[in-house]
């Protein structure tokens, strides 16, 4: 065995609790010689590490769906990385895995939390996106929460995003008219040009309640919720009867003080018999492989489009969290903090497998 | 037949929007004589108008689940009247009927909208409360909304309200651990010594956040909102997993421009994987039946406790409407706008009937 001393790690620590924003300054950076493996121990090497808003969350002194992290522990994060020794039996060298390896370059685990990425032949950072939490979260958001029936209206906020760019497209296979709104017109094209919605709306230029009035003239049937706040307002205000609002993330509301408040108008539930629902991805884990099946025929059918915005780099993670509060990533915000390790030959048999 | 020119009409017309709280100046008294009966056209004599919060939405500009009310039309309400004059085969001289009879002591109509009451050995102020909309509210909002399980803790805002105090009562015999909200000693009393509550919060003096804590120390299952704006947010806070959030009135909002805004902290639908939904019992009209004999078995068997608060003549209406706002009724808010007819004496026969 290799003495483990010689490996540094570098990790980035939870430091102070950001108001707004969070800062380079919340953050103190550690290098520190990993230790040596105990019995039933793994070591990971993180690949890639997924910056997602609710990051953001995680940071603050709330508890949220996990507990609150202590202040000079190191940032939550989910990532992908592989097994470079292992004396747990689960898990072999060269094993690609996912899980909470949070914001460092090595990660020692007993194993809990950590679940094995079956290969396919796509590229590796898929499985942080269409073929991991994103794509669950899309999946179940969709299908199982709002339960979408064909000719249907369905409106997806920050419709170019990683979550919401595959619920519109999954919506059109389902036969859902779908409108999207973002705020850039580089992402109103490419929902409109590449990912096929029926209509798209720019929320920074365009007048909100007149676009949805124009877009949707049935009002609509299915409010996909990534953004909260006065998004919300605005499709509250536009809802059709029966209407289900997919509670699935509210980026507005995420950066503490600067949140503005709550719908005003929450009555339209009553006045339209609407539901409103959180879910979260994880709940779905029993699921995760009838909807990981669908989405990789989708995806190797080419029905589903995607893209991936990988900063390199682990010293760049907190400057590139802020990108999704900004609205600047053009496509699912990964951070890759260490080389992709090489494909295993026999990747391609898993093919028909998945395209049966 | 009588010529009815005899008779004098008098009603309330809209004739202003209020801003907040509603004044006698929105209002116009006018008293003018009653149509002649057109062929297939019935004559009611309002007995009991209902007052409800609905009625001030019914005021403002906008659309609500039924279009806005035109300025210089009989103000809306419904009520429960007796059929004066016939010249419609449904309808005899007699018949108690009830549906949106405005706020007018007569009212001309072909029927549509109209619906016959049963009658019970049961005060006729009943059929507006627990045998009316109200029951049918609390009923379907709660048991088919809410799904209550047993030993689930249910919180009710306007815990002592018409509606509440039925959604509480009927939460007892499911077996929930009931916790009522409401804003006076009076009240709180009420629903703890005599509805059975196993707990109650006097919102005006007891800190809400604290409150809750300690009477829902495993968090709120249902909570059944009546109320909206700050106690939403409170019950927001503190929901269990799998919260259900029935939104069946938000009182704090109708009142216009002094709403407060919007509860800042819907993300924690999504962290408890909770639902919040809105319903009319309207909605529920198919399936009245099936409601009306379960909570007149509970009534006649002394299991729902109801309170009526009666104020006496049509022109008190106005007045009376804001009494639900400030929190100043004691029950039930009605308005006797005339004398009731007598019980026909084959009422009894009923009795065997709800209770098989």
């Amino acid at each position: 065995m290799p003495t483990l001393q010689t490996r540094m790690n570098q990790r980035w620590l939870l430091s102070a609790r950001p108001l707004g924003h969070a800062r380079d300054s919340d953050f103190t950076w550690e290098e520190s010689p990993v230790e040596e493996l105990a019995d039933g121990q793994v070591l990971v090497r993180t690949v890639y590490l997924s910056l997602d808003p609710t990051n953001r969350v995680w940071m603050n002194e709330a508890d949220s769906y996990l507990p609150a992290l202590a202040l000079g522990s190191v940032m939550r994060g989910g990532g992908l990385g592989v097994i470079e020794e292992s004396r747990n039996s689960r898990f072999a060298v060269g094993d690609l895995v996912q899980g909470l390896l949070n914001w460092q370059l090595y990660l020692v685990s007993d194993g809990r939390g950590l679940s094995k990425v079956t290969r396919l032949p796509i590229p590796m950072t898929a499985y942080l996106g269409v073929l991991g939490h994103i794509g669950l979260t899309a999946y179940f958001g969709l299908l199982d929460v709002a339960k979408p029936r064909e000719g249907e209206t369905l409106v997806v906020s920050a419709g170019a995003g990683a979550v919401g760019s595959l619920v519109g497209q999954i919506g059109k296979i389902k036969g859902c008219r779908v409108v999207g709104i973002a705020g850039s017109e580089v992402k109103c094209r490419w929902m409109r040009d590449d990912l096929g919605f029926d209509s798209v709306i720019n929320y920074r230029i365009e007048n909100m309640p007149e676009a949805l009035r124009r877009h949707c003239p049935q009002g609509i049937d299915i409010y996909f919720d990534n953004v909260g706040g006065k998004i919300l307002e605005a499709a509250l205000d536009h809802l059709a009867m029966r209407a289900r609002i997919v509670a699935c993330g509210m980026i507005s509301q995420y950066n503490g003080s600067e949140a503005p408040g709550g719908p005003a108008n929450l009555t339209r539930l009553i006045m339209h018999r609407a539901r409103m629902e959180g879910f979260l991805c994880y709940d779905y884990a029993d699921r995760a492989m009838e909807a990981f099946t669908e989405l990789a025929q989708w995806m190797l059918l080419g029905k589903l489009h995607y893209r991936v915005d990988v900063v390199d780099g682990l010293e760049n993670a907190p400057k590139a969290l802020n990108r999704l509060f900004e609205g600047t990533n053009t496509g699912k915000l990964l951070v890759r903090v260490s080389e992709e390790p090489n494909l295993p030959t026999q990747a391609e048999s898993y093919t028909s497998k998945y395209l049966n």
